[in-house]
């Protein structure tokens, strides 16, 4: 695997230690997200939208409805999009190295929108794995026109930076002494019981 | 409470039913939230970088060193912070339906930097309290020269887009005859059991 090369905007003037270049990290980044947070640009301005997406080889796929006017701007400009998982709440002996433990991705390019049927229901099929994993054989397949409603686009993983902050805090060594809890609390994002819908048909059982 | 007032990039071109326009809602989702998506433009390109942020009333607290770039650009420019809470996948008859519960607020605004000393110390003060209760009288509070190195922004909470989808999926009625489970998978936040930092004096009971 290509490691991921800095540039300009991928190189970190502070804290090296966080960067990652193996393109295995920014896999299982990506990966074992469900949502993203999309970057693009209106009228001058930043624009920042949580989406759903999914990943084939080094394509990161998008999805829309045709009529998003965000997703629709976005073939042909710069976007970012930026996978974060929250690790932990890093509790130092200071107020000042109060700290997180997370992994991000962050990926810059140009997307295209994808035009060929069979990558576009490749892409979809991605994001349904992603975030609902085995329901691509189990629903509905979408009809042309659903097809027709939704935009699909497809982002090279060329670009991309990778930040990964773990372990205890970092505090100042004078600090060592004082009289303060230190150490991390763990996040983590986990799944509830399976909620039916309410017109569900009897005798079908939950995935 | 003033209420949230459409502007044409706040105003929902889809969905109508997701959006809010009560701002206690826009509280809610800023206050149960850890980590915001802080998008900014840099050299015409977005920027998309996951960030602490605190509320004082109606205005947001960010910070960050003051060496970090993307942060020190914004005072005077447009940013965009997003908060999303994932609540569910929605699992429909179709693949076409399939959805995010969510709640989300997109705040637009220009950031001011913070230069007096006291607001900037509520200010941090909200970001930590947003982050880990209770720490701001715990630890050791910040040195002058920790607070030189430490940039405070602040971004009133005037122009915000709220959207909350809640329930079970949206299938097209002819699909509720289909023999596939529908429902939602509830998705949620939790703390681990905290992880002392391995440089703990003894004796120092958890928070």
């Amino acid at each position: 695997m290509k490691p991921l090369s800095a540039t300009p905007r991928t190189r970190l003037a502070r804290l090296p230690e966080r960067v990652r270049t193996d393109r295995a990290v920014l896999y299982e980044i990506l990966d074992e997200g469900m949502i993203c947070h999309l970057g693009v640009v209106v009228n001058g301005a930043p624009r920042v939208m949580p989406t759903g997406y999914g990943r084939l080889g080094d394509t990161l796929y998008l999805h829309g409805s045709t009529g998003a006017r965000s997703l629709m701007d976005a073939p042909s400009q710069e976007v970012c999009v930026t996978v974060t998982h929250l690790d932990g709440i890093v509790l130092a002996r200071s107020l000042f190295h109060h700290s997180m433990n997370y992994r991000s991705a962050v990926i810059y390019g140009v997307p295209s929108a994808v035009t060929d049927a069979d990558e576009a229901l490749a892409g979809l099929r991605a994001i349904t794995d992603n975030l609902a994993p085995g329901r691509w054989t189990e629903a509905r397949m979408p009809t042309r026109k659903e097809m027709a409603a939704t935009a699909v686009l497809a982002l090279p993983l060329d670009e991309a930076s990778v930040k990964v902050r773990q372990g205890p805090p970092n505090d100042d060594e004078p600090d060592l002494a004082l009289d303060v809890w230190a150490g991390v609390l763990p996040v983590r994002q986990v799944f509830g019981t399976p909620e039916p819908d309410p017109a569900l048909r009897p005798g079908i059982p939950a995935p």
